[in-house]
């Protein structure tokens, strides 16, 4: 009996992050009967005076929002971690009950002033705004000497618990770096050391081999119609990774060469991103036609070059070890309204899919570019 | 300015994982506009004729259920893994891209035959005959030859995943040790290794220091009114721990001595453990009046005494590096409608939450062990 990922059930490993995934795909033949999600965008309006987001409208803070025309940044009303000073560490009552005081800032970024557009359906200038906004904060925050680490991400989606549909993300600079970022780098670390680079993929820092380099200069030699590749362009490539989580989980990243953080990117990179943005988002939006909900996050360099912490060369070298990627985890599975829930198993064991990455990709490269309600109007 | 857990953000560490959790206090002032949750349960049946559960109805796949009296045991018919024999794995087209086939079994088990009933609402001598299952379970799929890890765990509530509101749980029996209890038995093993008892805590194998054992033991000096414990009976404590990731988590295990696993349990422990799960899962629908959603799963010895695997003594012992546990994994945050999203920067960065476990114990030791039905009724 021959080996079939589509029938077999199997554990793939995420390099990333050191976990594993349980791979059972003859389980996407079983009945749904639990919950269903409700439509995930009723029709919205331009502009909605009740939504603390859009220009000129009030927060709930009593703050007014600017009359912006393109992106807009403000610190979150209901921040989670606030500005120094802060009180030192209280000592541990037993060495298994630690506290390490967190300080920095949250700020949410208002991608358009539209309240009825998303990242899918902006024009490509617009999405370059958007890149130019998160290139602004990364550099701004990075740059405080308290911050270890500038977290990017937005939740999309009420289903992904986002409380308002205004096409906005958000960003976390924190004085740690956080739990997941922090495993990235020590496997991309520990990568770079003990491999030796075998393949013509383009290195990381001193000429050593970089985890995701190598990773995606191999998913280039696949042929399409076997591999995980959903979107790609002169600089960036979109592909649901072998060790894919969600059922149509993306990981978008540069391909062409090793670039450690959003401030490392050129000109040209930028508006390759822009594109590959646009057409990731199209296409998930034409999946299961509707606005398709989703929590993205990037990860990166912890902090900017010429930030406080990196002032001498090592620990340069140190941090361009990472490779700028963004990670979506979209939790739809069959239908607009029937998701995948990672929930018994995944939460008290290991993460666990159904169908399995290479049908996923295979599905989303079935999808259009156009968006489907510029297809119909 | 001192210190205030209530006040300023800091992070605990998890010891049994290894991940951290921002704990973010002040964020519990924020307002929420977002996605609220449909009613937990709407009054059910005693008896439902279109439930695959239900005593003696017809399951999907053709077979009929027995006409059970008390618990009922059946193996899933959408298992998640299958049993051996399995094809080889097959080749790595690259060392990023491995495949380790996944064998074994899963089980699912119905708690009571009544449709409309919960843990929470079961006599004591019903939650028995389901920890008798329980155990039952464990010893018979942790006595095959393929079988490294029994995981049992319980879906309960729609906005949980679950698609049947017929009490029940599952068991899946696997090939691998899954991720989750394998990094906590790294962890248990490495404080067995690098601590020496420092209390007069209970102790492991060869009267070695058991992580859980001196955790628990040092919850039980901290004042009730300024602690984590929730519930205490003789030989059981369920309490808030320290690392609480969601709202209200609990951890239930037993406290006066080392137990490693189900099969360790003797009979007086039983009953004590169908006293505390009792207490814990009646507080927890009295929290919001509503039938509470949760995710529960058990972690200890990966097989029980006498399997295959552990015939020799020293094999025997690392496993009994293990302590009996169970998590309980509940979204639901402010109301039976409002729930906390682990979405965005906890997926992408490392998890957050609001309120305090501290004060999260003590809103749980505020609800009454009368069921509000019963109460009402
Ligand atoms: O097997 P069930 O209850 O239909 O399914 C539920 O539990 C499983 C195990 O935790 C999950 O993989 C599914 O996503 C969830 O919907
Ligand atoms: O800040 P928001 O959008 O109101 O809140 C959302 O994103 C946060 C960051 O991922 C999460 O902690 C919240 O649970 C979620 O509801």
């Amino acid at each position: 009996m021959d080996f079939d990922p589509t029938t077999h059930s199997h554990r793939r490993l995420n390099p990333l992050t050191g976990e594993h995934i349980l791979v059972s795909p003859h389980r996407t033949k079983r009945p749904w009967l639990g919950q269903v999600e409700p439509p995930q965008s009723p029709s919205l309006p331009r502009y909605d005076p009740q939504c603390y987001l859009c220009p000129g409208n009030a927060r709930s803070g009593g703050q007014k929002n600017a009359a912006y025309d393109s992106t807009f940044v403000f610190e979150n009303d209901f921040a989670a971690v606030l500005p120094p000073p802060g009180p030192a560490a209280p000592p541990a009552p037993h060495p298994l009950l630690t506290t390490e005081p967190v300080q920095g800032g949250c700020d949410v970024l208002c991608f358009h002033p539209r309240h009825d557009l998303t990242l899918a359906r902006l024009a490509l200038p617009d999405i370059e705004k958007v890149i130019a906004e998160w290139v602004n904060v990364y550099r701004r925050r990075g740059a405080q000497e308290h911050v270890k680490y500038v977290q990017i991400f937005e939740n999309k989606g009420a289903i992904m618990g986002c409380s308002n549909p205004h096409p906005h993300g958000q960003v976390w600079s924190l004085s740690t770096v956080p739990s997941i970022p922090a495993a990235e780098l020590t496997n991309l670390r520990q990568y770079s050391l003990s491999t030796t680079a075998a393949s013509s993929a383009p290195t990381g820092p001193k000429g050593r081999p970089c985890l995701l380099c190598e990773y995606v200069h191999y998913e280039l030699t696949v042929p399409e119609s076997e591999g995980r590749i959903v979107v790609k362009n002169e600089h960036w490539v979109a592909l649901v990774p072998w060790w894919a989580t969600w059922p149509f989980e993306i990981m978008l990243l540069p391909h062409h060469r090793h670039v450690p953080s959003l401030a490392h990117l050129a000109p040209a990179e930028k508006a390759s991103f822009a594109d590959a943005l646009s057409r990731v988002t199209k296409r998930y939006d034409n999946l299961f036609s509707c606005s398709f909900a989703y929590s993205m996050g990037m990860h990166q360099r912890p902090t900017p070059p010429g930030a406080a912490q990196t002032a001498d060369e090592t620990a340069a070298d140190e941090e361009n070890i990472a490779h700028l990627h963004l990670h979506f985890a979209p939790p739809l599975l069959r239908s607009a309204s029937v998701r995948k829930f990672l929930v018994g198993f995944e939460l008290m064991a290991e993460a666990q899919r159904d169908l399995t990455p290479e049908q996923a990709a295979a599905r989303l490269r079935g999808c259009s570019e156009v968006h489907y309600l510029d297809a119909i109007g």
